[in-house]
């Protein structure tokens, strides 16, 4: 198993169907979670898909539309009887305190733990949070009320020690820092100069995942998830409701690939199917004419990264 | 299928469980729909338990804990987007205003329908809700937080014509509404007296239902549910776990079948289950030791009266 996954909880739209659960996600980075959006039902999902409560740091929420943040009141007053006492983050668009402060006062008064509330402008893209593991920041996005996606991208370290080869030359280890940070090394006595090169081997690339749920296609914003790891987008509707996505604030599948293709995504996970459709063959079929590299979420899913 | 139906849509505790979803239920009397508690995942076990949104007329909630109450804005939101135009009307404790009123004001400022929400004073029984059918009143029970159980007795007709018997003995037709509220018939011209009971046959007994969840032993509420058809009491814990139930205001599974016999209920079905018990076999025997016509609830079980 990857350390770096995302795990789907929820991939449905508003109305509930026998089908989907509303959106909820939990991205697994390190040991550590990250849940995004977390509709009715999300804390259920968790116990069924045995993720850990005890691992949960932060929640980021796209918008206030319920089928994003109606899971909250439960999941925060279970984590209070589960015992929790590190504060709980959660992120999203201003509404946000406005809806939970008052369930805070009337069911959680007895908690011991905090909940810390972020309210963010979702006009801009900002990092919303850093850690030794990870930097996620917004994705500005266009829906019917304030909304923001989220990119996760794993903190990697550029450069790894060639021991072998730092031992061949001599290195002491007091020059590992500077080497690390990309440094030649220059020996005191000698001027001997062994370049950098010889002593280190690049990392690998660092992952990322983006969010993009719900909104209207918005090509603007390929560059700012270019080359993404795996690009969760919103296909509620076919192109045969493109009109009724453009009302609602919603894409097609064949928009969520476009924008895929445009950010040179390596893959794309499509999800927010719209009610009316009982299975997710066409939708994923009009995605994969385009971005054949496609995937359609259900409920369950781990996508390893 | 009877018309008069209690649907089990969750029959859990306050922890999320894999094995039950949080307290609701739905009671199906001539063909309206009327909720019990709403925990959250009720909206989606409606679907799920093919019970239409449309027939819903009103909701009972028990008390303001998370677990019986956190799926009322997921289910209300639903109800305005599928479209409902008629009054919704909530029922519960105070504290249900500061609870719904904040969400009805952020999520639901476009819907075509009113919720309509009714506070009570959950330390006297009385009559919430009255329509041809039923009659709903509240028992006041005894937990963490102000909480009331509800009685459903339905309304019959005590006595129907027995129309062979009223056309042997040539009965008009004006005198029909007389005979049916109990009166003896007389002949205008020989003052012939036909007794009631030759015209007569006495309606069925009215079915009752009972809801008993959250609370402590109340013995002392029998007499107001004297006779009950069917009662569903909590029965949280084993007697092993009674210092437990004490502290958190619930009763055993020994408690609950007490009830039902110092009731004299016809049936009992328990319910409310501790996380900590993998299944209710354990919970079913220590009732039925002392009541034994008693069920275990579950997700998805329908009970005819």
């Amino acid at each position: 198993m990857s350390d770096f996954n995302v795990h789907i909880l929820g991939c449905g739209s508003a109305l509930p169907t026998v089908a989907h659960l509303p959106s909820s996600q939990v991205v697994e980075l390190r040991g550590k979670l990250y849940m995004i959006d977390c509709g009715e039902g999300a804390q259920r999902q968790m116990r069924l898909q045995r993720l850990s409560f005890g691992k949960l740091v932060a929640i980021f929420i796209s918008h206030l539309h319920g089928d994003h943040c109606f899971g909250l009141p439960g999941l925060i007053s279970s984590l209070g009887m589960l015992g929790r006492t590190g504060d709980l983050h959660i992120i999203g668009p201003v509404g946000l305190k406005r809806f939970l402060e008052p369930i805070l006062e009337l069911f959680c008064d007895q908690m011991a733990y905090r909940v810390v509330l972020t309210e963010t402008d979702t006009r801009q893209a900002q990092t919303v949070w850093e850690d030794r593991s990870v930097t996620i920041s917004t994705i500005p996005l266009k829906h019917r009320t304030p909304t923001q996606g989220y990119l996760f991208r794993e903190k990697v370290t550029p450069l790894h020690l060639d021991k072998a080869s730092a031992d061949f030359y001599g290195i002491p280890l007091a020059a590992y820092p500077a080497i690390l940070r990309g440094e030649d090394f220059v020996s005191e006595v000698g001027e001997e100069v062994i370049p950098n090169s010889r002593l280190t081997k690049r990392g690998r690339e660092a992952r990322s995942y983006a969010y993009c749920s719900d909104t209207s296609y918005l090509p603007n914003n390929a560059p700012l998830i270019k080359g993404v790891t795996l690009l969760y987008h919103e296909a509620t509707f076919l192109t045969s409701e493109s009109a009724r996505a453009g009302q609602t604030g919603h894409s097609t599948a064949r928009e969520a690939a476009l924008m895929a293709q445009s950010a040179e995504a390596k893959r794309l996970l499509i999800g927010h199917y719209s009610a009316r459709y009982h299975a997710t063959d066409d939708l994923l079929a009009e995605a994969r004419a385009i971005f054949p590299c496609t995937e359609a979420a259900n409920e369950g899913m781990c996508l390893e990264l």
